[in-house]
């Protein structure tokens, strides 16, 4: 059994893990559940008990087995390496460890092996959850890689009001509600309406004219795969879809690959589903992704402006697989290559050591 | 002045056609508006009087200058012939003949020359309007085109509810108030619910796994540039938006373009407007570009993953430019490049030729 600490529990993301939890049955000794200031001495249910929400700027770090952060990249900044220097496994669903060199980035059904150096239990570990974009992008990249080494990607994606969290989602469904009444929307979270409207932009803009979010997407890839050199471009698209991550995505490989040799390489791959049969207009939608962990791909067929290249459309939950069940399924799979079996490790064993 | 005659005029293009014509003062000496049976009999205003509606199974189609066809691919096929035949520039917005080698498939910033061969006056024949997805993707790619050679195209589309009609738009508002109201979204116009949904899916499946839509893209920009192997592929997406397609387009070129050199080079292009100033979240966006006449275009920036490479966000009123307008604009080129101005040519001058 393990003690657990969310932070940020009270948050879309936060509330998700618990719920991922509960679910998977996670072994869970010792739960605290961590928020700003402003949340702190509310209630939330876990597991058929309460639980108090505690106040994350006068946290005890200490004790923790596994501290999932789900809080922004500046609480992590500032409140993960206290957690992992008290001895907790610390899994950050943030940007802001994620390029660090000595952090794992970790998909597990792409780059478990990453988490090897974290050793059996991950003491004083960081390892990095990545952006949702990119979780459900290099679920399917990756057998494709292994089988004829992806020489160029490029992503279009369409991307949900939830990942910029509960008040994303808020203002979507308040503004669309206002738009339909024939009020003109307004814009607080997002940097336009998203109220029937595509809007350009995830995250600020860079230099290069690529926003936060593209840039992600393309540094990350490259990570995971452990393909510094991958030749990845994207274009971070938000539409007034709730919950789901859609993208069309280009790939191009060494060797040929056939849509029906996609499909099977895909149907075999750890975490995926392959929904494809168009004349029955069957194909990956959000609606249907939504509260499942599996990434869906569909739309498999050839581009027809390449000589070796395939077109996709993959669709996933990008508040479960793209960020809490990944986040959860980093933790098992480091406790997984624990010794003995948790509860013994944690309790009774850990006496006799 | 002009005899014209609105084939589908109760329709969302037809209706529109209608209001371009009347801000536009085109020169009509006598309108002529048909539907289909079940709208015979209504009433619609133009230019300050009532015109009722004709019954299209009966028309008689001499006489007109002009007729604009919106009232899709089948009635197109059965009765733009007649209309032709009879003496009329039939500008056809539906894809019955857009592939016809003896049909000029035309967007005017673009192609005009395509007009030519149809004479001062176009009688007899069908000039095609192209599908509203390419209509502004080709306007942003022809100056990038004369200027450094295109030699690859790909797009992922976000296409609004309009391009499937009023009925599109009726059931996006209608589903999506559903959907607010906690009720599960249905689907009629389109093959899922598009509320809250972004759906891989615009007109049929083709046996490539190309949809109808994403072919239409390729074909149509092939012949209206003059490029008919030109390397392009395309994803079209419908998405929760009104009225206004978004486009995420990359361009190769046989010649380096820098980003500025892109914006220098569409700054100057006919019907096109730059919009790209991403610091201060400036970049085209649909409900700013609907009720517009032009192509806007931003977040031009290289592409990282090719050395001569491009990326761009393209915006357009479809139901406007991407369909009444560049119908209108066709019929103003062609009666343009009449000897005589066109009341004198149609009116008293035609007893002395």
């Amino acid at each position: 059994m393990f003690a657990v600490a969310i932070v940020g529990a009270t948050g879309l993301v936060g509330r998700t893990c618990l719920e991922v939890l509960a679910e998977r049955r996670f072994p869970i000794a010792r739960l605290g559940l961590y928020a700003s200031p402003r949340s702190a001495g509310r209630r939330l249910r876990f597991a058929g008990s309460e639980h108090r929400i505690l106040d994350l700027e006068s946290a005890d770090p200490s004790g923790y087995d596994l501290a999932i952060f789900a809080a922004g990249a500046e609480v992590s900044r500032r409140t993960a390496p206290e957690f992992a220097a008290a001895g907790a496994l610390v899994v950050d669903n943030s940007s802001a460890f994620r390029l660090a060199a000595d952090v794992p980035l970790v998909v597990p059904e792409v780059n478990a092996a990453a988490l090897a150096a974290v050793g059996p239990r991950g003491r004083g570990w960081i390892v990095a959850n990545p952006n949702c974009s990119t979780i459900q992008l290099v679920i399917v990249l990756k057998p494709l890689h292994d089988a004829a080494r992806l020489t160029r990607v490029t992503a279009a994606t369409y991307q949900s009001a939830a990942g910029a969290g509960q008040k994303g989602l808020d203002e979507l469904e308040r503004e669309t509600a206002r738009a339909l009444a024939g009020a003109r929307p307004a814009a607080r979270v997002f940097p336009h309406p998203l109220a029937f409207e595509a809007l350009p932009q995830i995250g600020a803009f860079l230099d290069s004219g690529a926003t936060v979010e593209e840039q992600k997407m393309v540094d990350e890839t490259r990570k995971i795969l452990g393909l510094p050199e991958l030749a990845i471009s994207t274009t971070c698209v938000r539409v007034p879809v709730k919950v789901g991550h859609s993208e069309a995505v280009w790939v191009e490989t060494e060797r040929l690959l056939s849509p029906e040799d996609a499909r099977v390489l895909l149907a075999a791959a750890p975490g995926v589903r392959v929904v494809d049969e168009p004349a029955a207009a069957r194909y990956p939608l959000a609606a249907a992704a939504a509260g499942s962990d599996l990434v869906y791909v569909g739309r498999i067929r050839r581009d027809p402006a390449s000589p070796r290249g395939l077109m996709l459309w993959i669709v996933a939950d990008n508040v479960r697989k793209g960020a809490a069940t990944n986040a959860v399924q980093i933790a098992e799979t480091v406790f997984a290559a624990a010794p003995a079996a948790p509860d013994a490790a944690h309790g009774r064993t850990a006496a006799r050591r």
